[in-house]
């Protein structure tokens, strides 16, 4: 059985055109024939397939939580770790440069490799192909999905989290607004009365520095993630 | 004919489950069972259809022309317009605030109604459904796909303009940076010497701001899209 036999057995995927694999697995550094427009299909045929699973799922997301939540599933760091599960790295294929250079273990080349996959499966078999093969190889993760008030905004966590012990609300006060028009920095300070403590933070919006200072003081009473 | 079965036919598709149309429909000022789940599902549908497309199309694209070519194609601005042409906003569910201050003409209530019909469309009809009323209704934008060498980012084409005359290279340089560490704002003159031209811009980044200011320059030059 040759190296590619063998991926296909760990992708649980048989390709009808093998031609489809090879670029996949082609980095740009190998030939002009490289897997980069595949990467860009198969990036947004991921972002669909996880987008679908995670309205389905029945925990009751809001659209904030799913836009969270698909971006902490899917990144670069969880498509490389899903990359080198699958041993992609052994069967790339670089130029010399990226060889000696050890490409086939960097994380952006195995992520973009993934995606490259993940178009070459789309393009083979259909988007029914590329769901079933991205459910396997991320099954792990979409197993455990965690509770939406955990990726809720700094502000609301720290309002739920002082009104649940009756320590009040959070007081937000701008201290400056500086900068041009179409490029102003504010900046804010969030307190907790009850409990006399002050964080301040800045941001290009109000409302981004107000969620930083939140953050911090969340993170100053024990509770940042 | 109701005014759901009048929508239908502007659509194109007639829904199995019509709860899905009227979900699609519903602001969230209208009702807690409102279209937002729907548009985050939408977003990724409309985005992984018109991937397929622009990969699929002959043009010969790259990557970063068909990362820029969907955002050209598929963005606030373009959603709006074939929601208006879809006389979406006649049909949409708001809530008393936003009915009387006119929510049903914003553009941004009526793009996320497209994206939120583009997600009812999937959940009911499947994937060819929804890809056959994306082409449908984004079919003019799509049958006129621009040159690639107009894709590029304005500084490549800034350097390939003055390039192809003999004007030389553009000159960069960095005028100010200020603000603090995380925030930092860049100023940067954009200059064609041969032509005695000069813009300047700022930016968060001092890429952006050198990109800003060539966008400048070619809008000068008479070559600004």
């Amino acid at each position: 059985m040759d190296e590619l036999a063998r991926l296909e057995r760990r992708l649980g995927y048989r390709f009808r055109e093998r031609a489809y694999l090879v670029r996949a697995l082609t980095h740009r550094s190998a030939a002009a024939a490289n897997n980069e427009r595949l990467e860009f299909l198969g990036d947004a045929v991921l972002g669909m397939v996880v987008a679908d699973f995670l309205f389905r799922s029945d925990v009751g997301y809001s659209e904030g939580d799913l836009t969270r939540l698909r971006a902490s599933l899917v990144n670069r760091e969880t498509l490389a770790d899903v990359a080198q599960a699958l041993e992609i790295g052994d069967v790339l294929r670089l130029g010399p440069g990226e060889l000696k250079s050890g490409g086939f273990r960097r994380r952006s080349v195995l992520a973009n490799a993934l995606e490259s996959i993940i178009g070459a499966i789309y393009l083979d078999g259909g988007i029914e192909a590329a769901a079933k093969f991205i459910h396997a190889s991320f099954g792990q993760l979409f197993a455990s999905l965690p509770d939406p008030s955990t990726l809720k905004d700094p502000k609301t966590r720290l309002q739920e989290l002082l009104q649940e012990r009756g320590l009040g609300l959070p007081e937000y006060e701008t201290l400056s607004v500086s900068g041009p028009a179409h490029r102003q920095v504010f900046k804010v300070a969030c307190r907790i009365p009850a409990l006399e403590l002050e964080a301040r933070a800045e941001g290009a919006s109000r409302r981004g520095a107000e969620q930083a200072a939140a953050q911090r003081l969340l993170e100053e009473i024990g509770h940042g993630s």
